[in-house]
């Protein structure tokens, strides 16, 4: 998506190096940074210069096929592929990326397989792409599809929480994605950003997002959402996922399912964009499977943010000796969401909606 | 309520001088300031040093007694009165308590005014403390019965939002007064509490009160406190308020409505605590009739905390340019309240239940 009117992505390979976009400098600072080696990209990994499912495997992918170039055996794929999982073990899309690159070149002869890997990685990036536009395309339909239904407003108003943008994928995002796609059809949008407490994603990657690319926005606290639907002025909610349950509940950025349960109470569409890379089918009821990660207390007790002189400093909140408890996530139950945006088109959010997307593979 | 063991109230008249809590550097410092004169009390209401409705109305009235003392006359009464009420022009409780001084006094001779105001600023001090104490007890009674009724769990997990604390107050609080008496009584307590964004009074006030007094305490984010709910982790929720209407609508700190929605989502009693002199009984419909203000963007933002070299330092969360919406305040329907919890008892929130509060004189 654009910055300053320019296109870009959160990762573009030139040649034998990648170029990213350093995350943790946002949004005060904007630069890119070049990686040429597999120790590289581990690092950018583990430091969280790139972040986001999508994001952290494409990047681990080509890390692989870098690692290839320097020592292309079955130990140093092996070697490479362990290093690069040990950065965040916990998430999946990094260890499917490099499952993906070792099945791919593990029949090959050494000689070919880092050329084969950079391909691969190259497909990887382009089919994220791919998905996510296609997830903007359903999620903007259904948007139109409402402001239509309002009587065409000269304003949409459209509540968003956490970042579910270009910033975590290769490009679009999925969420946002939904708003980039109705923005360049001309759907006069205004966006309403939950801040997105403890780790403020939405305060700051969400809001530098749209601004940067010129979509409207306002950014609220998260207790404030409730307030404006109340007062009508939210036409409808579309949010990410990180995980859903084989019967539509969405396990997403805790305080999620506050947001769906007043969207419910007052009458407001609430939309929930994903690739179907991340329905579970194996389970179903998500508040009594699926683990939610307990962060750090300090998420709570202390922020960082840009003092007056410009530099990124922590300041705590809460007085010494404050016990935090900090969940990651919640659940929405499905009976609160209104409709599934995936890049195979929307379904509803039960367990028949979602059987339409299952293919016989899976 | 008890600081490090002691006992303390946010005001203490001793002789013709105030004892407050110097509320700006809390919660990482904890001093009095003593206020010597009308002066004084007018600044330290206009810097906030004193917050919290009731304890700025009595703040007040001591000022308007200390300004008697130096001039007695009519015209001063009225220049002192006019004075302090344009430290916080919109509140309510302010305007009320320099009426009460002002009423007391202005039949007496100049050379009793003084007396008679101080006098009647330390009546009402002595009963926002009963009125708060009776809060406490009734909310008291309404946690127990509700641990009686879960089967005396070895905690009873409550919620609360924002601050509706002692320091507001002379003593005691609202909804903390519930708290506080519940642990006086042995009640096994826990309490979740909601850190209350944007100005974070949870995090920096509520958190200190708790722990000040000895009552386990975790902060959450306001996004948590759904995700808690529905894993079983809150017993009951007590919130304050700051108007509420004669059907029951409360408006009370912005993200009041969401736990509201959540608790009646769960099962879990949602209860409300106030003075009566909140109830506003002109209006029925909150969402309709109460206007709510919108402070500024800044408040979202930025942020004020405590520096690794213990400096308070404001830093900036989002980036440059970034336009925020502020609302302070909403409105959670009466449909999904519990109880109101008042100084004459807990009523039903609805407009019969209301009705049996309402004195012949109202």
């Amino acid at each position: 998506m654009n910055v300053n009117g320019q296109p870009y992505r959160s990762i573009v390979r030139d040649g034998h190096s990648l170029l990213v976009i350093d995350q943790t400098v946002l949004p005060h600072t904007f630069r890119q940074l070049r990686l040429h080696s597999a120790e590289q990209v581990a690092d950018a990994i583990r430091r969280m210069v790139v972040r986001g499912a999508p994001l952290i495997g494409v990047t681990a992918a080509y890390g692989l096929a870098l690692a290839l170039r320097e020592d292309a055996s079955d130990a140093g794929l092996q070697a490479a592929s362990d290093a690069l999982l040990a950065t965040r073990p916990t998430a999946v899309n990094l260890r499917w990326a490099l499952q993906q690159i070792q099945q791919h070149v593990a029949a090959l002869p050494a000689r070919e397989r880092a050329a084969a890997a950079l391909a691969r990685a190259d497909a990887l990036a382009e089919e994220d792409v791919r998905s996510n536009a296609a997830i903007g395309e359903h999620g903007a339909r259904l948007l139109r599809y409402r402001w239509e239904l309002l009587g065409k407003p000269p304003v949409l108003n459209v509540l968003t929480h956490c970042n579910a943008g270009w910033l975590g994928c290769v490009d679009w995002g999925t969420a946002l994605a939904a708003l980039y796609q109705a923005h360049r059809q001309g759907l006069p949008l205004h966006v309403w950003i939950d801040e997105t407490r403890p780790r403020n994603q939405g305060s700051s990657l969400t809001t530098w997002e749209l601004q940067s690319h010129g979509i409207a926005a306002t950014l609220i606290t998260d207790n404030a959402g409730g307030y404006l639907m109340r007062q009508g002025q939210v036409d409808a909610c579309i949010v990410g996922a990180d995980r859903v349950t084989a019967s539509g509940d969405v396990c997403n950025k805790v305080g999620t399912y506050l947001k769906a349960l007043a969207a419910a109470d007052n009458g407001i569409p609430f939309y929930v964009a994903l690739p179907t890379s991340t329905i579970d089918w194996q389970i179903r009821d998500g508040q009594q499977h699926i683990e939610v990660e307990d962060r750090s207390g300090e998420e709570v007790t202390h922020i960082w943010g840009r003092d007056d002189d410009g530099q990124l400093r922590r300041v705590q909140l809460a007085p010494d000796g404050t016990r935090a408890r900090n969940p990651a996530f919640d659940i929405t139950p499905a009976r609160l969401v209104t409709a599934l945006v995936t890049e195979h088109g929307v379904v509803a959010a039960h367990e028949a909606g979602l059987a339409t997307l299952r293919r016989p593979a899976q």
